[in-house]
């Protein structure tokens, strides 16, 4: 039997790889490189696109084709591949074009408006975008959903976790919720027993990026496939083929440049390592949200915070940026591990970062299911931020409710990602570790390669082959278990 | 009545200009950018975009809109764009996609090949992938050749240079064959009498960036919309709103990453100054290859290289590398103004520049024409060689007729832009000293204000709305005289 359509599908997926590879090349420039006179034509151009992709995407051929290939016998890998092509499909095909450009327009509005916003602290002036933003995520949640037969905020979950639930999120994070703020003040107060000293700058930008890229090259990132440079906000963009990642320097803060390029290495090398043989097909894309951001927490907070890692990162600095008090071992783990509840999420430490999440994802799950309304926000923010980490933001809009870029476009349901990335990544060290005698010795001696090899066995090179649930159940003998992050937190800070 | 058909094709060319962006960006990036282990895939989604923007262009319904919109009720901009529209649907639309797709295919190979094969000075290897593109050219350039009733090689030269023609090139170059053997012979013969001393590097490589960033700043360049990079061979890409130039540098060589940055530069002004009132449309494209090197040749050569420029250049040279033997003011500028004929053309002169141009416009024009075949090129280049600047290529491939990458992809007839180029340049500057009183004491002075103003309103602001001999005519007060660039080597270098 031939599989004509699984192949005409296969083509289409290929075809759309193609201008996606443009797409990306051409953001990830529009945020590394692009002068600011280029961003009108570069928008339209990447609109122009993107109606484009949806078009091909959304096609009826192509759910015609979805049918038919259902009924052609396909191997293992095709009938994944069939199950992720149709996922795409489903996920473009349900929502009508012209909800898809009112949302496209209010997130932008949005989104440029609370670039002055947030610093004037209006949230009189973001609030009332915010509504119209919300008002077409409740569309799209409920059109969703329908289709679904689920909650609305579940179906906004689905297109960034496949198969997670908020119901499941509410026991993972409800278990969360039962230690947390208690191993937050025990660590609190530990560490405030010992007096820590701040690395003194400045730290010459030039050297800062020398360290990264000496960093990146332990970490086995492939520069024949890849590079860093610099934007306002860190991230990992490109292709798989060519994978870019930034960060962004501070003469006077040498360790957020480099652990923000530890994390985006992370991302990297799950990207650089994905699998090549089924060059633009969905199976071969990275899983999800959350087991991307476990790749990237794999690094930066279980490998490259560990005190094995830090040890072996300490000599690195003092040779490029000479000994100083805050250098000095034992301070220089300590530093690098230290707890500071705050305001603000991107500068969390990973044991408040939880709270900040949760906080985030009752917030927004409610909001998208129709229980408060954008106004309720500043209130439970505050009532929220008090209650984890005992700060008050009230009035203080900025750097309560306003902080986060996610929510001006209308991303609902991307928050949990986070969490759920520190939750699999402790879990997928733990397996790594039990897999791997002597694991801490070999990163002690900077050597990784047994490391990288199992994560590249168990996780990356399997792409969108497996559902997340599968996946981790193959690479940990069991499905996500938080405790095995409550036990990686206990055993770093208590 | 209304312009139906007309919308219909502005819109459409507004959709493909968008489409070209991200083909411009992606090309950049590849060039400046791009990691090795990118080409593959970067290869193909460019091929993927370039098929689309074909298909658009040639869609028989752009054919039928151009028909219709001859009968519409146009004003001048309108027929002007719409004569522009159709030329470049004529252009694409002439041949079949197989032949496109050979063409692509073998030129590649070629192009791929040669990177090697001149290196190892392999014409044996070369010349057999030369063939195949040669054959298929001669097949576009008869296809074309029937459709607009001229000679082969005419037909491909009007891609480049509409309306031009072999018969009006010989007359041209012709004028030059009678006087550039022995102005170069004079000019040569005069410089020998003084002896040059040649800048003394290191110069740092950040040092020449800065240097070059400030001749940018002093010539305009718009760094809001646009940038300067690095890039193996320099180059001006990008889009008008976002104009990506590129130069190389050498820690030894001060002054050629100097003025490809001033060459790029007025390359870069032209685009950045082209008309924005008819966004995506081919009329507010720039002119053609010949006018656009003649901004290149105007910043570089008639602007650059002139002793008012360069005298004041020249202080700024000593403040940034310090004060040395070679940059004494009257040996700076004739270091600046030396002529050194040799075997490769991007390293000429522009006196001996014009023989490199003929003779390679001759051998092609033959070439496609069917007069020669490859295998003859050899002994031609050699002949002509050895006629013009009195040097052997013979066995000497490499630094002969493998030099340049223009013929490896099909580009035949794009030479003799180059020398066209420095002939508008000529004639343009003169025209711009006739409006101008006082020219030259104000380029001395650092004032270039008028200069580019002058080439604003009378080059860069008219886009493709004129043709070339019209836009030249309205210019300068007269059609292409070759005189003018005679004269201007005259003047400098006897
Ligand atoms: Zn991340
Ligand atoms: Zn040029």
């Amino acid at each position: 039997m031939d599989k004509h359509n699984y192949h005409q599908l296969t083509r289409t997926f290929l075809r759309l790889s193609r201008f996606s590879h443009l797409a990306s090349i051409a953001s990830w420039d529009m945020f590394a490189m692009m002068p600011p006179g280029g961003s009108a034509a570069r928008g339209e151009a990447l609109a122009e696109l993107s109606v484009l992709r949806h078009q091909i995407l959304t096609d009826k051929q192509v759910g015609e084709w979805i049918a038919n290939a259902r009924q052609e016998d396909l191997d293992d890998i095709e009938q994944a591949n069939l199950r992720e092509i149709e996922r795409h499909y489903q996920e473009a095909a349900l929502l009508p074009e012209s909800l898809v450009e009112a949302q496209s327009l209010a997130g932008s509005k949005c989104e440029h408006a609370w670039r002055t916003q947030r610093p004037a602290n209006d949230w009189t002036g973001f609030s009332a975008n915010l509504k119209e933003v919300v008002k077409l995520a409740r569309e799209e949640a409920n059109l969703r959903a329908a289709a679904k037969g689920c909650s609305p905020y579940d179906a906004l979950l689905d297109k960034f976790e496949p198969d997670m639930t908020s119901a499941r999120l509410d026991e993972l994070f409800g278990e969360v919720k039962s230690w947390l703020p208690d191993l937050l003040k025990k660590a609190v107060a530990k560490q405030e027993q010992q007096a820590l000293i701040a690395p003194q700058g400045p730290f010459p930008i030039a050297d800062q990026r020398e360290l990264g890229l000496q960093a990146m090259k332990e970490l086995g990132f492939d520069f024949n496939g890849g590079r860093l440079d610099v934007s306002a906000h860190p991230f990992c963009g490109g292709v798989p083929e060519d994978v870019r990642i930034t960060t962004r320097y501070d003469e006077n803060e040498l360790l957020s440049a480099l652990f923000g390029v530890v994390h985006e290495t992370g991302h990297a090398r799950y990207e650089q390592n994905l699998p090549r043989s089924w060059p633009g097909q969905p199976i071969a894309l990275a899983r999800s949200t959350a087991i991307h951001e476990s790749q990237s927490l794999f690094f930066e907070m279980q490998l490259g915070r560990s005190e094995a890692f830090l040890r072996r990162l300490q000599p690195a600095i003092i040779e490029r940026f000479g000994m100083q008090p805050a250098f000095e071992e034992h301070n220089f783990v300590a530093w690098n591990q230290r707890v500071k509840p705050g305001y603000i999420r991107v500068d969390a430490d990973e044991v408040s970062y939880p709270a900040h999440v949760i906080l985030r994802y009752e917030i927004e799950r409610a909001l998208i299911d129709g229980e408060i309304e954008v106004d309720d926000i500043p209130g439970l923010w505050n009532e929220k931020m008090q209650a984890w980490l005992g700060l008050s933001t009230e009035g203080n809009y900025r750097n309560g409710c306003m902080q986060d870029i996610h929510w001006t476009d209308g991303g609902f349901g991307y928050f949990p990602s986070y969490t759920l990335g520190a939750m699999y990544a402790a879990q997928l060290f733990h397996a790594a570790r039990t897999a791997l005698p002597g694991l801490d010795e070999a990163i002690a001696a900077g050597d990784l390669t047994a490391l990288f090899d199992w994560l590249r066995q168990n996780i990356w090179q399997h792409g969108s082959r497996f559902s997340t649930e599968q996946l981790i159940q193959n690479a940990t003998g069991e499905a996500l278990n938080a405790d095995y992050f409550h036990q990686h937190l206990i055993r770093r800070y208590l």
